[in-house]
């Protein structure tokens, strides 16, 4: 697949982030001359929050991690994060949640960690038993490869269909006391079961209690990687995780309120939004960038169901693959998500351009306005309830045919 | 556009029903050389159901004609249906329900019929005021042109990006009394605001009570026009009717549930879908008729929903379109519906060939078997959740480069 046109120029510089180590290696489960498989290591002490696909048919590697989790966890003991990309271990029965249980073994024994605290995540075709052998074979020599600063090899080799690597860094102080976030992610539709899947995978040297830790990514979780959508449709693997080292020289955060961190909570929620919009600017087919800000609405909640019926429509998304200004089908999508809103109190914006008002079609909106608008890479949608005070903004890209190409294609 | 492959070789020959006669005419609002007007009349004492989008945005006419059913109807009165094409008069403002009040009225004048009680409908594009003139001026000549045998005229009339009119006739009994059904409809996108909608219209010459009526329309709506879908997008002017003349010679029945009408409903049950197979034969881009029957399931609601699920997933739509038999990516729409399910409980079948079953591929599966049936036209595709005794058929069609030429091109 052809390099997406919103590829960054160059992955950014990300420095070692105290407490925190990594190797990757190639399997040869399914890519040739491409790494797979990719652990992180946080050193004792390590506080790990998770957010997972609500997916009812979630894979092998969910099941586990949602449980590693809730393992109580030995402050002796280090934390392990085990990635492979080529098979997905979704849908493969018992013989899945074996090749789990023997990887979370295999690197317990060798890194010296509680197998049952390791989290796992797998990405790729679905269906397909996966070869446990393939992971466990080449973890010794991982184990005496570990470095702090190739965080672009580990974005690299968590890849499947994606055409760039997705790595974001920040910084920022606790208590004056200088922390990084660095993150990384992989994801080129919103998910398609046997190929994408998002994952997120973000270090932090801040020192965050398990708590606080977990509040602010859930938090965080809805207002960036669960803002964004190619086409609606929901991966079985999907994967957050933000790991907290705690080797900067702070004193532990507990509250995940604590004025302390807003400094950081600035950087971490920046790290989020860049990965998940890179994921978007690979999305599958993707020609145009679109935010879809909704405001009025009768609650936030309210706002997150419009914005997403207007991200996921087929209708809104081809519009804009053909670059047509059509606010009858935003309004459409926002009359079928089902929220309060009235007809006469709807207004839609593209960009500065104020198309339809009070029920009808604005009478200063001129169509050159609009053509020329929608001809631009980055589009921004508003649509403002006129009920209330609830706001959300959602990111989604253009239904082309390269997504069909993608879609109707790939497995055969 | 192209006539879709599914279209029908001819029309059906579709006789007389008594207690009905219509009219169609050229208003020349949006359309050259073809008529967009029809105009049903059913005798005094017609009986007339009906269902709307539940779209909250509904065009005026979908208000209008809500009321209208409401409208305490005077026996003596003819009923009047009056459809037009080329403007959905939808996002109109106040403008209009100003002109669905002069259609209404001008109709009410001319044919003595209570003007609230008129029912109306329109499809077309969205956003533009619509001239009510343009249809009172060209009324009074049809008043004088009114003929009881001419649906396929109406059919035609009422079309819009429909690449072939769809009618559908039937004929049956009650209390040893020949009574037949005729139904028209239009659509070819589940809706697509500016250009498609669903609209089905359909009359039968039976005695049946206004209640019994609308709760058999109701039942059967949700069993045929409402399960299919193009591209999960909902229209804001979808309406179906049924009006009953109660010419046939038998005694009124008031009772849905009445024996008597069994052979009447399979009937109706037949025209109404075979109408609405008919939408999905000429659904925007369709290269494959695709029916998926849930059974198993908690309940027949849940079924529904994981039934959509699977018809309105982009990923199982592409991957028909690539004729690849992708169970993964039905295994993940049914997880995405948030619907009890359990993966070791689930199989999956497309056609004859079981692909998945007790959460992993089928063992007796051959991917050859698979790969053959999907070079098939019509497909289907069978899930058993394996819970419980619901189920439900709903019915699609693939996602295309097609659907992207009509959607993405069609307005400019």
């Amino acid at each position: 697949m052809s390099l997406s046109p919103f590829a960054p120029k160059t992955f950014p510089a990300m420095p070692a982030i105290a407490g925190f180590d990594m190797a990757t290696a190639e399997t040869g489960m399914r890519y040739q001359n491409r790494d797979d498989l990719w652990i992180l290591r946080g050193q004792p002490g390590t506080h790990v929050a998770g957010v997972f696909t609500k997916n009812l048919m979630p894979g092998a590697p969910v099941d586990w991690s949602r449980r590693a989790l809730l393992t109580p966890f030995d402050p002796q003991m280090a934390r392990l994060i085990v990635v492979n990309s080529g098979n997905a271990n979704v849908f493969t029965g018992t013989a899945g949640d074996k090749a789990t249980r023997e990887t979370a073994q295999a690197a317990g024994r060798l890194y010296d960690v509680n197998p049952e605290a390791v989290i796992l995540a797998s990405t790729g075709v679905i269906g397909q038993p996966l070869d446990a052998g393939k992971i466990t074979q080449i973890m010794p020599i991982m184990v005496h490869q570990m470095h702090a600063d190739i965080w672009h090899r580990g974005a690299k080799a968590i890849m499947t269909t994606d055409t760039f690597a997705k790595g974001a860094t920040a910084q920022a102080e606790i208590h004056g006391v200088p922390v990084r976030v660095n993150g990384i992610a992989k994801g080129s539709g919103m998910i398609a079961p046997d190929m994408a899947t998002m994952l997120g995978f973000i270090a932090t040297d801040a020192r965050i209690g398990q708590e606080a830790l977990q509040t602010i990514l859930t938090g965080f979780t809805q207002l960036t990687f669960n803002a964004i959508t190619v086409d609606s449709d929901t991966s079985t693997s999907d994967t957050v995780i933000l790991a907290a080292s705690g080797a900067a020289d702070h004193s532990t955060i507990m509250d995940a309120h604590d004025p302390a961190l807003n400094d950081f909570k600035n950087a971490l929620l920046k790290v989020m939004l860049d990965l998940s919009h890179q994921i978007i600017k690979d999305g599958e087919g993707a020609s145009k960038f679109i935010t879809v800000n909704v405001n009025g609405a009768a609650s936030d909640e309210s706002a997150r169901a419009i914005a997403m019926s207007i991200a996921n429509s087929p209708l809104v998304k081809t519009a804009i693959a053909g670059e047509d200004a059509n606010w009858g089908r935003i309004v459409m999508a926002v009359g079928k998500s089902g929220e309060p809103a009235d007809r006469d109190k709807l207004s839609v914006w593209m960009g500065p351009h104020l198309l339809a008002k009070a029920g009808q079609l604005s009478p200063e909106y001129q169509e050159e306005d609009g053509a020329a608008y929608m001809k631009k890479d980055y589009l921004e949608i508003t649509v403002d309830i006129g009920l209330g005070h609830g706001s959300y903004t959602a990111w989604t890209c253009d239904l082309t045919h390269g997504y069909i190409n993608i879609n109707a294609d790939y497995r055969s």
